[in-house]
């Protein structure tokens, strides 16, 4: 049924359509069911939730929500074909995955298609993750998923025979290393367009992070003249369109905070290629207090460089023991300060935070043959030393818009302070995790934790602890009910 | 935040509130997060989804979708409390299900408590449901589940010594035996408050069947009001707010057609309880094509009778072996006409649904000390034959405002034939179910199948085989490309 277009100034979170209750019945769609709208302009499809409202929509018109709007990319488009979207036939699939069987890459490629295309609701996608989570997925559905994730995306192409990568599995708060790694790598003579996500289960990606400071959302075309310009590029990868099943997937899997590990596979791989990497560096943490132990480290390490062998790429991974949040800062804004302190040779970083990406960027200098087996980290040091990092940083934020400045803090604050003279036994960086997401990150940018203990370290009564920051008061006081309740610290 | 109320005519399917960008960020709600309403004159307290509006919605106001408004009850209130929503703590306990851990019995209520307040997205009830499916739950938590289903929901209280009930769980299409058994058994003089549910995985329940003929939405009040004047009832429990939590992890359970067992036994039971029943017949079909196996069906079957046992009631159980779908018609109004073909002795109903209702009903005779052992199913004859069940019913359905009459049938219908000379050697219970959903059931009330053939009948070239009806054109071309691509039929 063609209707006239009503673009509403409403967002939803998701894409919605809103019908009159006569526009309905005539469709035979209830609310909460889906419909499919069709852009013959572009070709872009998709489906989309229906509310029903009465007084607000017209018969012959639909409401179209921000979201649905910017998927549709409508133009000038006065009306539209919006059917009765079927029961989409990968449910059946995605039970398949529930109940413990195998996909094939048809099947994979079609579940996330739907995805992609909005076939699929947010509960079915739980389902879907979960099937993943619950009965894992073998080698082959790996490749398969990055396969997919890859096709229903778009590439980045960049014309260099080396272009170099890093990742993090992430899990330790405050472990902001990339901008440093790319300053570093990227002032050596390497070409990194790195793209990076935003929060998964933390505080703050790397892409809120540099935010703080510029943009990071950009077309294809701007990203090449970026890199072609400076090198490199910190930019947030979701807005380029490489691997929109990707984010969908994300925003489940955020709910429970798990990571099916096929997924994690896909979803970090899937960047690398699309990016076009040749030589990927894999940073995992493991330990107590990390997202695995070492076990699974290993195993998981073993994985990522089958995965570059499937697809004809260089990687290499750094196995680190890690107990504690890394830096001072957690959250976007705390952490770019902790960055531009080890970034400039004139302020003093962080130790932990300037060792760790000291040793990646080592790493990955080798990896890419810039410098001999073991004379990595010599040459970080040299370039981080020298200022060069900090200039090639100051140049890459310039590019994407932005000036290096000292970051702002959210509006309201709470220091914490020791209650009586005792020792630090335990930082728990799922606690701290929580902690600054109930505070309101990662949207919200300027709030966090700042941190201002080690562990082992001896505590004086009435010496501070850490100062919590929000940009709502009601968020303040959520952060400290939070803290309050599940104490991230363990004090002897 | 004290805001104004904005009651929209809007139905989203879930609770909705709608917010100025402003009031948004004073509050620090993002669109599709959550924020709780309370209402101090009932103390109704509610989360709710939020969609951010421009232009629908002014700085001071809250607009409140049409099922937030029914949930809250607002009556003549003006001004309602809006707050930031905190991230429901139950998502702790709901990964540690996913994780494969027991859950206490507080756990379990407070799960089920932030259910029932919209405390938890659909995608949230998704991965618990999930959990529940993937890694089971005992003995105790299964009670614990019925018991924190019981404590959040209201009690029908009736005062007679003996309640009667059946149920059945499901799986075969057209298996409409509720209203025969009703109305034989309250003609025999049982005390019968018949609450059933509308379709979980079926194209039609019990609910959605009455409500072709009558009323199925009672208050508390009007049903002991018609179980005292007629003996019985044939109503929809999910508008009495007996067990509010499981119609919530029941739309669920619909997106991948699964039940979890545990939540299986507690959403039959619960409801049992809630109605107060002593004496309570189970129907298990089992088969090929049914949703169980005869293994399974034993297992079942033990399992009923525990919680029988842990709750002091008495249980019993009927297992029969069902290899096709039973009666002619699926989907409501097409049951209902079997229905009346067998209540209505001048009339000829389908001879397979006749004998599984006298079955059922003798032997909640015999349960119930109505008859002796052996001879329940004689008298459930004498009483149908007699005309007695059918006088019953619709002394019933008259109780429940409506009146017996010819079933009204979907305006588009299509007919299909034999294609050759041929014959049926199946007829698939999950695709005839799946068929009908497609056609529009149970939602469609009019719409469904009419099934003309049996499992190995002969057929001839151009004989007719199912009729298939729907209310939009739309619907009936999806039922009949679904028809051709799934084939429900397996012919010789």
């Amino acid at each position: 049924m063609k209707l006239k277009i009503k673009k509403l100034k409403l967002s939803a979170g998701i894409p919605l359509a809103m019908l009159s209750p006569e526009t309905s019945e005539l469709l035979g769609v209830h609310p909460g069911e889906r419909v499919l709208l069709y852009n013959p302009l572009n070709k872009k499809k998709t489906s989309s939730v229906v509310d029903i409202a009465q007084g607000i929509i017209r018969k012959e018109e639909v409401g179209i929500s921000e979201e649905l709007a910017s998927f549709l990319k409508l133009g000038k488009l006065k009306e539209i074909e919006v059917i009765l979207s079927p029961t989409p036939e990968t449910l059946f699939l995605i039970k398949k995955k529930f109940l413990g069987k195998s996909l094939s890459k048809k099947e994979i490629k079609m579940i996330i298609e739907d995805i992609v295309s909005n076939n699929l609701s947010e509960a079915e996608i739980a389902l879907f993750v979960s099937g993943m989570y619950q009965k894992g997925m073998n080698k082959k559905e790996t490749i398969f998923l990055i396969k997919a994730i890859l096709d229903t995306g778009k590439k980045l192409e960049i014309r260099e025979k080396i272009i170099a990568d890093k990742h993090s599995i992430g899990g330790i708060s405050g472990n902001r290393t990339t901008p440093i790694v790319v300053a570093i790598c990227v002032a050596a003579g390497l070409t990194m367009p790195k793209t990076s996500s935003r929060a998964i289960t933390s505080p703050a990606g790397t892409a809120d992070v540099i935010e703080t400071l510029a943009k990071v959302d950009f077309s294809m075309g701007d990203l090449k003249r970026i890199v072609a310009k400076t090198g490199g590029c910190l930019v947030w990868g979701g807005g380029l369109g490489m691997v929109p099943a990707d984010s969908k997937i994300i925003k489940i899997e955020k709910l429970l905070k798990v990571d099916p590990e096929a997924q994690l596979l896909a979803s970090i791989m899937a960047k690398k290629f699309a990016a076009g990497s040749t030589h990927i560096l894999i940073d995992i943490p493991y330990g107590k207090n990390a997202k695995v132990d070492k076990r699974k480290a290993l195993d998981l390490s073993e994985k990522f460089k089958a995965i570059g062998k499937a697809f004809r790429k260089k990687v290499a991974v750094v196995l680190t023991k890690s107990d504690e949040p890394m830096g001072e800062g957690v959250g976007p804004s705390l952490e770019m300060r902790d960055v531009i302190r080890v970034l400039d040779p004139s302020k003093k970083g962080p130790s932990d935070l300037e060792a760790k990406s000291l040793l990646l960027a080592g790493r990955l200098l080798e990896l890419t043959k810039k410098t001999k087996k073991g004379e990595g980290e010599k040459l970080a040091k040299e370039i981080l030393y020298s200022g060069k990092a900090f200039s090639k940083f100051k140049e890459i934020i310039v590019a994407q818009g932005g000036k290096v400045s000292e970051p702002k803090l959210g509006k309201f604050k709470k220091e914490i302070f020791s209650k009586k003279n005792t020792k630090v036994l335990g930082i728990s960086n799922t606690l701290i995790n929580s902690l600054a997401k109930v505070a309101g990150c990662p949207l919200d940018k300027y709030a966090g934790i700042d941190i201002k203990i080690g562990l082992g370290q001896k505590l004086k009564k009435g010496e501070l602890m850490m100062t919590l920051y929000a940009e709502s008061k009601s968020r303040l006081n959520e952060a400290l009910n939070f803290y309050k309740r599940n104490k991230p610290l363990s004090l002897k």
